[in-house]
């Protein structure tokens, strides 16, 4: 039976495939799959994606939020978190939870040779950044709303 | 391998048994587990519940919340949705999702021979107030912050 709306089959959600980063960060993600179920159901306080990571890709490049909590629920297969603390193996069921604020960047990879398939949950917030522990990025900068920047706040 | 912070095992989190509804409410409901996730992982701004809800029991009454957007997806088993729309039956890998102050209450019902278990996401805003289509309760109205009265005010 087809569910219709406030119930979704995430199935029948076109997937968000573009990716914002400037190379070379871009190709070290895509390709990859987001459905956001979130905005398909009309919410708006809380961004919901069921994301599709493939065989020798990146979620993103290891990051932390200023305002934006992040959990990761892990549906499908598996991937290796990286933070500070080292490197994890999360396979499906396990989970992983981000405090906005806490300067400690995360990445999801995944060095399986099939898809993983995970929920990326937050709330959301417009004074939202993303500072990017290796990566020479910046997201949401102040003065550079909606946009990625380098760290020395030029364009990219 | 143990997992630690900012990973973890649902299964490590110790699960939260109660229900603050009044009779005839609470054992529509109960028993339940409501494995907190965000809170566990140090998440102040979303909360993601890991809930199992045994076969004739309901998730909640019927409600909607004023300032809290909610998603529920469902990881094992079956569940029916019940709104103004009328009932759905939704399976593993489906969702829903409610907008903060859209006045259509939504319940879930295990009419199934064994546990369901879904994720409940949502973000948290202190003014948050919870209205009850059919149950004669009002959850953290003004001036009764963090309780749930009668409709008409009262305690209960």
């Amino acid at each position: 039976m087809t569910l219709k709306l406030p119930a979704l089959d995430p199935q029948a959600v076109e997937p968000y495939t573009r990716c914002g980063y400037p190379e070379p960060y871009r190709s070290q993600v895509l390709p990859r799959e987001k459905r956001k179920l979130g905005d398909a159901c009309g919410l708006t306080r809380i961004g919901v994606n069921r994301t599709t990571l493939h065989p020798g890709k990146a979620s993103s490049m290891r990051h932390w939020h200023s305002h934006e909590d992040e959990l990761i629920y892990v549906l499908e297969g598996e991937v290796i978190l990286k933070t500070d603390a080292g490197e994890q193996r999360l396979t499906a069921g396990m989970c992983a939870g981000f405090p906005a604020g806490v300067a400690d960047g995360h990445q999801f990879l995944n060095r399986s040779n099939r898809p993983a398939v995970y929920l990326e949950i937050s709330n959301r917030d417009r004074e939202d950044t993303a500072e990017y522990s290796e990566a020479d990025l910046r997201w949401n900068p102040p003065g550079h709303r909606g946009k990625f920047t380098r760290k020395d706040g030029t364009s990219c």
